[in-house]
């Protein structure tokens, strides 16, 4: 099943896509584990609709080095992205002029459904809810400089992704599957997700022995392949096999434009607990 | 005023706080700027309330070494922390017993109404809806071992908010007040916000520089003040000047327990903008 966020002429909903059409669905991260998306019984052509980034995450995570079985030498890191950078397809990717370099890295994603907290190697496939495609875009110098990393990952723009949720697929099926970047339409050397340091079930078991996650979270699990340099007025095609490809224009950094608000469901969040005043 | 995020016997909520009641008020970060709390005409006396963390941010970001004057000759840094890992007031800091030493850190925080990208020094009090009192909890030994922080910052609970939101001060009026942390009762060496290295106004400019921020976001400032290790079976009382004090019991961190879903509204989030599939 291919669930998407979109926006239509009826406001903006999770959809299942279906051929030529979306068929719009309840939210299916609003509990405290994600459900299967129930059909409201009413759907719109395809053709009027604008696809966004397929969640609305409140955590994005990534794991540093992660891209080869060398890294395997090297203790698991994980780092934050701001989920406002968060944007869909086809929403342009604003470089900034006087940070350096800026690089694409063509991602698997995982889309949780709940905590992998307590979850073993050979359980934690019940905390993913489906996959999809992760740009994770980053200023390399600026890693360099700042070993946070807050200011070469989590800019406006800096963590496409899309274009949908495949929820068909379990961790097998996703253990040894092809991931590229292609830049400009030059095509870089992919790689396949068996080359990455720690396979996605050992990844989320580690995150789960001390991040606090939910439904609709989203993990970056390494980039394996080539990653490149975007320029303004360039395209970044990041593309999983058998999840489709995300496509984002590339552009310079504007001013700050305000874009007009859309209201958001939101995920529960059974951490925000306190007590009496 | 005092916004506090409530459960009551009706449900959760956010509400302004009067005397002994509470009156319900309407999400103010639902939109794309925070809004004035609006009344719902519904009420609901202090005695039956549990305030929980007074907002739900989205982002969670703190300024790194912003402690003392010397501090100043570092460039800005910032760190993200997890925001699933935000608590309120009275909930429990779980410490984990193979983590080594776990440190309390009282900051003043500020609750966003808007991104401050955009604004200069001069301008930038608009983007500030109100404040609240942070416990910037942190695993000092992983912080040593690891640099990205998350592992040191982000786990379950380390990132208490509260007691509430106070919206009656202006950036000037918290240019000079004290920050303290309490310890099992003992009252450790507190310092005033004057201290910090970068100043309120310095670090939202700063931030809105680069990162998508909005509404009901939280940035803690930093702690200008003594720091101690946190013991299970302790207190922690986190206390700003004017805001109140934010106080958590300290426990041993146990198996994840799943505390039940709470429906949480969400604040509009502009960034999830995409294109046609």
């Amino acid at each position: 099943m291919r669930l998407a966020r979109i926006a239509h002429p009826g406001g903006t909903d999770y959809a299942v896509l279906d051929g030529d059409t979306a068929h719009l669905v309840a939210d299916p991260f609003a509990g405290r584990t994600a459900r299967r998306p129930e059909r409201t019984g009413r759907s719109v052509p395809l053709a009027e609709v604008r696809l966004l980034a397929p969640v609305a995450p409140r955590t994005v995570v990534g794991m540093a080095h992660n891209t080869g079985p060398e890294d395997r030498r090297k203790p698991p890191q994980a780092f934050l992205k701001a989920p406002r950078s968060v944007i869909g397809p086809g929403a342009a990717i604003p470089v900034p002029d006087a940070v350096g370099r800026v690089d694409a890295e063509a991602e698997l994603a995982v889309v949780l459904a709940e905590s992998p907290a307590g979850h073993t190697a050979h359980t934690v496939h019940r905390a993913v809810f489906g996959w999809t495609v992760a740009d994770d875009v980053t200023a390399r110098e600026l890693q360099a400089a700042d070993p946070l990393w807050t200011a070469a990952k989590s800019r406006t723009g800096f963590t496409p992704l899309g274009p949908w949720v495949e929820t068909g697929y379990g961790i097998g099926d996703m253990a040894d599957v092809g991931v590229r970047l292609t830049l400009d339409g030059r095509r870089l050397r992919g790689a396949s997700t068996a080359h990455l340091a720690r396979s996605v079930a050992e990844v989320l078991v580690y995150l789960g022995g001390f991040l606090p996650l939910g439904p609709g979270d989203v993990v970056l699990t390494g980039a394996p392949g080539e990653t490149a340099e975007l320029h303004p007025g360039g395209v970044a095609e990041a593309e999983v096999a058998g999840l489709g490809t995300l496509t984002n224009p590339v552009t310079a950094a504007s001013p700050v434009r305000e874009p007009p608000a859309v209201r958001e469901p939101y995920a529960a969040d059974p951490n925000l607990t306190g007590g009496r005043p």
